[in-house]
């Protein structure tokens, strides 16, 4: 290290301790916390990448395009966080260790779920890989938990949530709010949803771009789930087979989330009928069927 | 640690790991290194301070307010990097350790200084508080700096700059563009500017609230001196005795950028000249005379 390095050192270090310190009188003490580690981090961050002030000015540039991009219906920083692998990552140092594992919310669940009967289909559209969702909720003993909330929400086969083709498709096309029978258990008709891209017209799409990284996601369909006494799950049941599985454009992959749409045909029905083309579920065959159970945690009181 | 915590932080850091190798492929090895360790500092920031999900969404609902409130004159991405001392760290890291030493460019450089002969003033408006300020550009041997660009830039003794107030300061008050003499000499006429709060109807604003910080910038006059073969410096001359010397709210000060700004009476002149209310130099006594000696360094040629 030359003296002209260490003299910077040193100036840095100050210039870092000054900052901290003008934060030593935030009343709120988790604000400041938060506060100083971020200008830790940012401070650590500038003296090990040193950049240049038009480097520096590119990054004010990038913020402020994303800044740019946001609307009513856009949340670029929430995409730039995604793309970042911050928000899955916020999502795992919440998670208890227990229980189903969640994931990401993404941005697409900005309308109200219609609420339907346990059975019914969430697909408007009649689309021709069908599929039936049966599942069971339970606390980690396994004990049912009656009456739970299951709010689900998916794209189409081709790709695209309700709210981004609003002239082609009905108003809570893919989403249904269910409640969970006596025994915990749900059951719904949809379409296996596919993979499709996050928006790539913004900013966060050009780094993307220039990083050489694709911006799909593999097939998943969203759950919420909640009820009285337990901590809500926001999580995916991700399609086993999908393209993208190991590489989503936002990190939310977890394996214990990856599950069977298994393929049940008129000569080997899952539920044990043969011979017919229409089961008892009112599903006609083939389609695909998907069966979870999701393991609730008790809330923490605070 | 429970075997939850460690079974999170094995997650976690497979998560990064994850993030971290969708960048590997990005073909310019600058901008690889960079992004990786944005999202190293970003992961640990979230791995020690464990946001809670409204937490998150409370720094994405910030970090959207500061995109809202940049425009064409208004860019308060640079204020939060400012009050952050991101910007003052920048200009350190950017330092060469020799020379005068560089500090923030700030908000206000916004329009072209008016070209100026040595000795006018960039005072229009006739305020009272007259100062001299003389100067020599020179080499780290001392040599002087022939014909050297000095542009500079203040606020009035009420602490508004030209741009601030349109309707009450013709434009390019308080600036001038002057070149240095054959032996690096420089001289022009102003008043001792006024300390001032950067703006704070913004969420940076909103940010010093909460932390009950000041938004006071201590007195200073903005340098941008540049020569053929020489780095170009962005300082300050910051007004010994000016409030807030030691809690600038953008961290810029340092303490080689303080000069005296000294009284000149009618008694006593600082160039020698008694018993006369007006000098050689066409100063009204008394006057406030700043001396400096700017160094600059050669460039470095990549």
């Amino acid at each position: 290290m030359s003296p002209a390095d260490s003299l910077t050192d040193s100036l840095t270090d100050s210039l870092t301790d000054e900052v901290l310190a003008s934060f030593a009188t935030t009343p709120d003490a988790r604000l400041r916390t938060v506060l100083e580690r971020v200008v830790v981090h940012l401070h650590e961050l500038v003296r090990e990448v040193e950049p240049t002030v038009a480097e520096w000015e590119a990054a004010i540039g990038f913020l402020t395009a994303v800044g740019a991009t946001c609307d009513d219906t856009r949340q670029e920083f929430i995409l730039l966080s995604d793309v970042l692998g911050v928000s899955s990552l916020v999502e795992t140092v919440n998670g208890s260790g227990e229980g189903t594992e969640s994931t990401v919310l993404g941005p697409f669940h900005m309308t109200a779920s219609p609420p339907r009967e346990l059975g019914d289909s969430i697909d408007d559209l009649g689309g021709g890989r069908r599929a039936l969702v049966t599942g069971r909720v339970v606390d980690p003993a396994g004990d049912p938990v009656p009456g739970a909330a299951i709010d689900v929400w998916q794209c189409t086969e081709d790709g695209f949530y309700d709210v981004q083709q609003p002239e082609r498709q009905p108003a809570g096309n893919g989403r249904g709010l269910f409640r969970a029978d006596e025994r915990g258990r749900f059951r719904f008709r949809t379409v296996v949803p596919g993979h499709y891209p996050i928006p790539t017209d913004g900013p966060v799409g050009a780094l993307l771009g220039v990083t050489r990284r694709h911006p799909y996601r593999p097939a998943h369909v969203h759950l919420l789930v909640s009820a009285p006494g337990f901590a809500t799950l926001t999580t995916h049941l991700f399609v086993r087979g999908s393209p993208y599985l190991d590489e989503d454009a936002v990190f939310a992959v977890k394996e214990g989330l990856v599950v069977d749409f298994a393929e049940v045909d008129a000569a080997v029905g899952g539920d044990g009928a043969q011979g017919s083309s229409t089961t008892e579920d009112g599903m006609d065959r083939p389609y695909r069927h998907a069966d979870v159970e999701i393991v609730l945690v008790p809330a923490v009181v605070p």
